[in-house]
This record gives C-alpha cells, sequence and structure tokens, in this order.
C-alpha cells in the first residue's frame, strides 16, 4: 500500500473502532438502566431500555458495512485483516449484550404486575458484577489491554457460581411459596441473560487476546459449572 | 483475476461450502439425539451429545480459517465477498445451534435424576417442529433456494407460539405439585434453548436472503411474544 492508502485505512478502521466504543457505552448503559429499573420496580425505565435497543442493532449494521467497506476497498492482508475480523466479532457480542438487557427490561415489566419478591436483590448483585466485567473490558479493548482482558475473563467464574447459587436459592423460594412461580421463573431468565452477558464479554476478552498474541485464550479458565453453560 | 485465479476461488469456495454443509448435518444430528435422549431418559445417549459438540465448535475454527485465508489470498470484491461474510454468519449460527443441543442434552442428564414429568412430550414436539426447519433450511442454503428460507422463516412465527404455551403449561405444573418444580425449571430452559434454536435458523434464512437478494429481509414477520424473545 502506498504511504496514503495506509493513512486512509488507519482513518477508516479508527471509524470502525468508533462505532465499537459507541455500541460498548450504549450496551453498558441499557444494561445499568435495565438493573435499575428491576432494583427500583421503574416501568418507564424498562420501556425506555426497551425502545433504545434498535440503536445498538443499528449500531452493528454500521459495523457490518463499514467492515466490509474495508475489505473490499483496501484488500487488507495479515494483522490489519485480523483486526478487521476482531472488530466485526466484538460488534456481534456487544449487540447480543444489547439484546439481552432488553430482555431483562422486558421480563421486569411483567414482573412489575406480581407482587415484589425478594430475589430481585440477588439478581441486582449479578447484574453490578457483570456490569463492572463490561465497562474494564471496553477500556481493555481500547487499550489493546490484553491483561486486563484476561483479568476480566478469570472473573467470569465467579459470575457462574453467583448465578449458580442465585438459581438454588430461586428453587426454594418457589417451592416454599408457590404464588411466587411465576415471578421466580421470569427473576431464572433474568439471571441466565446475565449470566450469557458474562459469557459474551468473555468472548470479547478472548477475541482481543488472539488479535494481539496471535495464539487463542482457552484451556485454563475453570467453568463454574457444567450443567449451567452454553445455553 | 485471471482464469486460474478464478477456477481456484471456485474451488477454495467450495470447501468452505462443504465445511458448512457438514456443520448443519452434525448440528441437526446432534439435535435430533438431543431429543431422543430427553423422550426415551437415556444418558447414554445424551452423553454423546455433550461428548460430540467439540466437534462442530472445531468446524467453526477451520470455517472460520478458510474465510481469513479466501479474504487474505484472494481479496474478493461485490458478490464473492458477500459469499464468505454469509458463509462466516452461518458457520457462527450453526455452532450456537450446536451449543444449544449440548444444552439439551446436559439438562437431560439433571432430569433422569428425577422422576418423569409430562411436558416432556410438549418439548419433544418442538423440538421436532425445529429440526425441520433446520433441514429445510440446509437444502435451501445448499441450493440457494431464497422461496424455502422465506418459507422457514415465516415457520418461527409458529414455534414462539409453541414455546409460550409450552411454557405456561410448565408453570401450571410446577403451581399444581412443587415437588416438580426442579424438573420444570429445566425442561423450561430447554424449551427455551430450542426456540433459540428456531431463532438461529431465521437468522441463517436472512443471511442467505441478503446474499441472493442484497438487501435485508425484515419487518412483515410477526413474532409470537414480545416479552419471550431476544434472550
Amino acid at each position: 500500500m502506498t504511504d496514503h492508502t495506509v493513512k486512509s485505512f488507519d482513518v477508516e478502521l479508527g471509524r470502525l473502532n468508533d462505532t465499537l466504543m459507541t455500541m460498548g457505552k450504549m450496551a453498558l448503559s441499557q444494561f445499568i438502566v435495565a438493573t435499575e429499573a428491576l432494583a427500583e420496580r421503574d416501568d418507564s425505565k424498562a420501556s425506555q431500555v426497551v425502545s433504545q435497543d434498535h440503536r445498538i442493532d443499528a449500531l452493528e449494521h454500521e459495523a457490518q458495512n463499514q467492515t466490509v467497506r474495508l475489505l473490499a476497498l483496501r484488500q487488507p492482508v495479515a494483522a490489519d485483516l485480523r483486526q478487521i475480523v476482531a472488530a466485526l466479532k466484538i460488534s456481534s457480542e456487544l449487540e447480543r449484550i444489547g439484546d439481552y438487557a432488553a430482555n431483562v427490561a422486558k421480563r421486569t415489566l411483567v414482573l412489575n404486575q406480581h407482587q415484589a419478591v425478594p430475589a430481585v436483590d440477588g439478581i441486582v448483585n449479578l447484574a453490578e458484577r457483570v456490569q463492572g466485567m463490561l465497562e474494564a473490558m471496553m477500556v481493555a479493548y481500547a487499550e489493546s489491554d490484553v491483561d486486563k482482558a484476561v483479568e476480566v475473563w478469570t472473573e467470569d467464574e465467579a459470575v457462574d457460581k453467583m448465578y449458580t447459587s442465585l438459581f438454588r436459592e430461586l428453587l426454594t423460594y418457589m417451592m416454599e411459596d408457590p404464588r411466587t412461580i411465576t415471578s421466580c421463573t421470569h427473576l431464572m431468565f433474568m439471571a441466565k441473560n446475565i449470566e450469557r452477558i458474562g459469557d459474551h464479554i468473555t468472548n470479547m476478552a478472548e477475541v482481543l487476546y488472539y488479535l494481539v498474541k496471535g495464539v487463542p485464550l482457552d484451556g485454563d479458565r475453570p467453568k463454574g459449572s457444567d450443567v449451567w453453560s452454553n445455553g
């Protein structure tokens, strides 16, 4: 590539990364507001999250278009190509995180039609923990900080354990008071959604690791529990 | 591109498509065996599905490598580029379908430790319906048959409705007999996994539509229910 082409490639790649950073900020903010809506039984906050989800979807399309344009016009190879493929993956992880946050908000709207159940606190704790991971992961991505990404990746084990114990707690509530069954099943799916957000964040850590190191990050993270993983 | 390069590009693209077709066959077979394991309370079939999941993951990596190689060496544009990006997306949808099938199998192993519950039949019906969609979708992809893909895409509405009514049925079982709560929550998550497989199949239909038509397929499919979607 000529010097001019290189510069212009960098500019376009910078734009693609800007799109990802905006997506990351929006996904985090949606997730935070959804958690507040749950904690405060606030329908208007929940509705706000549901109505904003399409903006993250639109940004994912934008990131995809930028990617395809970069591939088609610049025909990058090696490291540049890896960076673009990584960006494409990160954008789809962030879009999924947005979807899960929106689903938490949708279920909050249903939950608010029933009596309050005590297990909500546990879900809020879980959510706040995962929000910290997402925030750290976006910083790691912005700074290509592999060590920070590995730290985030390792944290997911604790999240899986929190999820499993929350799940068992919800089961006992349901057994003790069958009138809470409907609410508790929604809380279970919310907890699952949040645990899945954690998985998508670890995927992002793996993408960054591969991008910077050129080899996969795997093998070492002990999964919290086997039955609860992958779906 | 020269005539020689074109031929070699087609050969490599053919290989990538072979990888996808193998992935599709494996995902379908995993899903079928997982459903049989559930219906027949067969631990060994369930364990078989769990132990085979890594093979689909390995094929996804293979598809990704083939994609990056095609992009880097051939530097395709326009229609060829779109075909490669489509293949990359299809492979990640199929990998997710494999994950969900494996999770159904993992939960079957847990379920088999408890007494049988009647709602299993409903899950099996749902699964068989979605298996039909996956099979049709792989044929549609192999034959670039957009009409068939749209047919599959439309079918997801019925699946969402089946899922919602199954969910309500499970709630009533739990309320009537709290001893079934643990089993029924696993069945709820299994039903959710299968409903999500349906979503991933409709994603594949959308990818194929965009690949062939160059415009997105959207807007028309009435979603079964809002609360249950996206996670």
